[in-house]
């Protein structure tokens, strides 16, 4: 039996609406500078992706990026200060886990 | 900001279809003696149950539990012994990952 695991990682206040990913979708707007060439890589409505990103930033409290949502056709969007700064923690905390993880899983 | 996290652990050979709500579903069925009862008391219909039940021992190869699984009102229904050893390891694996967890995220 060639067993193998996976551990998906949420990080919230209320609701469990920040996880991988509104963080991935965050990393490409950082690359691409735009939300809807975000959603386009990841194969996501754009709908669908602001809908995650507005649910994450309601429950934090805080943006998550800034810029021009509006539509589905461009705008320039860009990670807000915040935003940056958590997703590098959520990001650090989730290879902790996922370091100790491979350690445990061998006896599994 | 009073910020939480959850973790959710996943083990399988193809594709993820054992984690948690297999785990718990396993539980009750052991408890209750019952896949229809177990089903029940997650709020879970019994089609649902019986759908992750299989695609999880599909998956990995073994039944997890066994006996009169033919319809919602009744027979009844136990773990086999390799779904017993499975479920405890799995469980055993994701409270060393949740023990792990709890220290890394104070860091956060």
């Amino acid at each position: 039996m060639n067993l193998k695991y996976n551990i998906k990682v949420r990080v919230f206040q209320g609701e469990p609406a920040f996880g991988p990913g509104v963080a991935e979708l965050m990393e490409r707007v950082e690359r691409t500078g735009s939300l809807s060439e975000g959603c386009r890589e990841m194969g996501m409505a754009y709908s669908k992706g602001w809908k995650i990103i507005r649910r994450a930033e309601k429950d934090l409290g805080f943006s998550l990026m800034t810029g021009n949502r509006g539509g589905s056709t461009g705008g320039s969007t860009v990670l807000t200060e915040e935003g940056k700064d958590f997703l590098r923690r959520f990001r650090s905390f989730e290879a902790s886990i996922h370091e100790k993880a491979e350690e445990l899983f061998k006896q599994f």
